[in-house]
């Protein structure tokens, strides 16, 4: 086991204490605390890093709770358009795919992509015509991935469009968390070989239209791995996300400026990124399993666990 | 005018002088020259870096020499399917499309895109209702970009793949230009305010199926902008571009490490990007007028322009 060690992140936002109900507060440190353990199983058994983070985001996909898979937010058109990436530290292999309307476990097909297709990114019809083509079983009906609370999201959504026309041409930061247009999942971790491995599943935008492809699924943004520096999984505003190279930043200062995982972390998430406009987190891993999980927002759902079983679980900005 | 100056490349791979005709180099050659004149004149004229690299793409995506807009390659399905990036390095806003298929100028759409959404990235349909809303026209029928050079290589591809049931599995490095199943167009420039700019556009590659997206839309693989270091488009295999996070990791270079253009560009293109399986080229400009075009191929569409009006162009690996 040695520096085994995972971290988790369920999505960040104007996550406030004052608006969550004790027991919804319970079922979102449930769900942390199961997709953790999830991972850390693997792990624990001698599995890899790259088994491990789709065991922890699958877990999340599964959870209505998390927007990513069951429970994804709706598109303007009432559907859902889901993005997912994988990064395989010790090959820098990935997988992508954006805009799958009916693959039941966006990540599992990433990982699919990275394995089987000479491609990193596929999307759209297209990457579920190479799921199927693969073995891969569709859900019948999109109805699969809908819940009551993000069908309430994209009516809220539609009617302040209403009011206000211009509403679907910004970007959202303020919204709170009951409301959010955000959010997604995502893993890093490190296996016994020192091997680390990155993962992120999101359903995107709630009341998303044109086609917007987010950060999840663009490497270097939303997820990078790579043994010789960290791996990251970010959350927040995409769009920011992508112009920063959030994730890819951080292995850069790493790498080319000698900076340890926190502190690259840190440069990037409350400076450079907050710098550019952008709202969010990320959970980062190095090769010695130090962890890091700065966020410039008012919360993030977000877990770590340790070789020796150590659970660390947060929602809100406990920094005081 | 001080330090303006641009540079363009219309395509990297295994661009060999014998399998090249006087009259088809000759072609090339022009088509370069008119590219390159088109971004100069807007620079000379006081225009800006963005207004100058889209003005040469543009002139490229015209010309049916080059894999973008018409002349653009065919997809499996006998389509077009085209993506395009284009990256402000003064505000470090960016705008992409991915898989658009009835647009006439990709580029310009991208543009549209970086201008008028909130969004990075649209892909597919809803790029193209975007551009429709936005008062832009989209040609009647994708044969509008039909050209009968790229059709029998799309025959030969069919035809390689008939023989050999995995060959569309396989990325292909080695196909010599005729049959080459790559190709992109780029601009990069700095103006006379001190702002670089840089713009991509590609047709993607031959018999592309799948949904696949390439590099060039992903920021920071194959565009990426920023005052600070440079601007830089890059062509090659897109696979590796997005692996090796290119275009930003030539920025991250310099930025981090103190590196010069010229240094970072050749350590990422003919050091990193090559150790990765890579193979391709940038161009790359910095706020000095500095430009660096190394690829790792046997040749590179390719040519400068420099404030004095001087200009060189390049086709084949001349560096002896």
């Amino acid at each position: 086991m040695s520096n085994c060690a995972i971290a988790i992140h369920g999505g960040a936002g104007t996550i406030l204490r004052t608006s969550m109900t004790p027991e919804k507060e319970k079922a979102y440190l449930v769900g942390l605390k199961e997709s953790l353990t999830a991972g850390y199983e693997i792990l624990k058994g001698g599995g890899t890093s790259m088994d491990a983070v789709i065991a922890s985001v699958v877990a999340m996909e599964n959870n209505p709770l998390f927007n990513a898979g069951v429970g994804a937010v709706f598109t303007h058109d009432g559907g859902h358009e889901q993005d997912a990436c994988i990064c395989d530290g010790a090959t820098k292999n990935v997988g992508a795919v954006a805009a799958v309307k009916r693959v039941k476990s966006p990540i599992t097909l990433a990982r699919l992509v990275l394995e089987k297709s000479p491609h990193v990114l596929l999307a759209g019809d297209g990457a579920e015509k190479f799921a199927v083509a693969n073995g891969m079983e569709l859900v019948a009906d999109q109805s699969y991935f809908d819940t009551d609370f993000r069908r309430k999201q994209l009516e809220f959504a539609l009617a302040k469009e209403k009011k206000d026309a211009t509403a679907h041409t910004q970007l959202d930061h303020s919204d709170d968390n009951e409301n959010s247009k955000m959010g997604t999942v995502g893993a890093v971790a490190v296996d016994e070989y020192g091997n680390v491995a990155a993962a992120t599943s999101t359903g995107g935008m709630t009341n998303k239209r044109h086609g917007r492809i987010g950060d999840t699924p663009m490497i270097g943004a939303g997820t990078y791995a790579d043994n010789k520096t960290c791996a990251v999984s970010a959350t927040g505003v995409g769009e920011y996300i992508m112009r920063g190279m959030v994730s890819y930043d951080i292995s850069a200062l790493m790498e080319y400026k000698g900076l340890s995982l926190s502190e690259a972390a840190d440069v990037v998430v409350m400076e450079k990124f907050f710098e550019l406009g952008g709202s969010g987190g990320v959970i980062a891993i190095d090769r010695q399993g130090n962890i890091a999980m700065p966020f410039n927002c008012k919360g993030m759902y977000r877990g770590s666990m340790l070789a020796d079983g150590t659970i660390e679980l947060g929602i809100f900005d406990d920094r005081g």
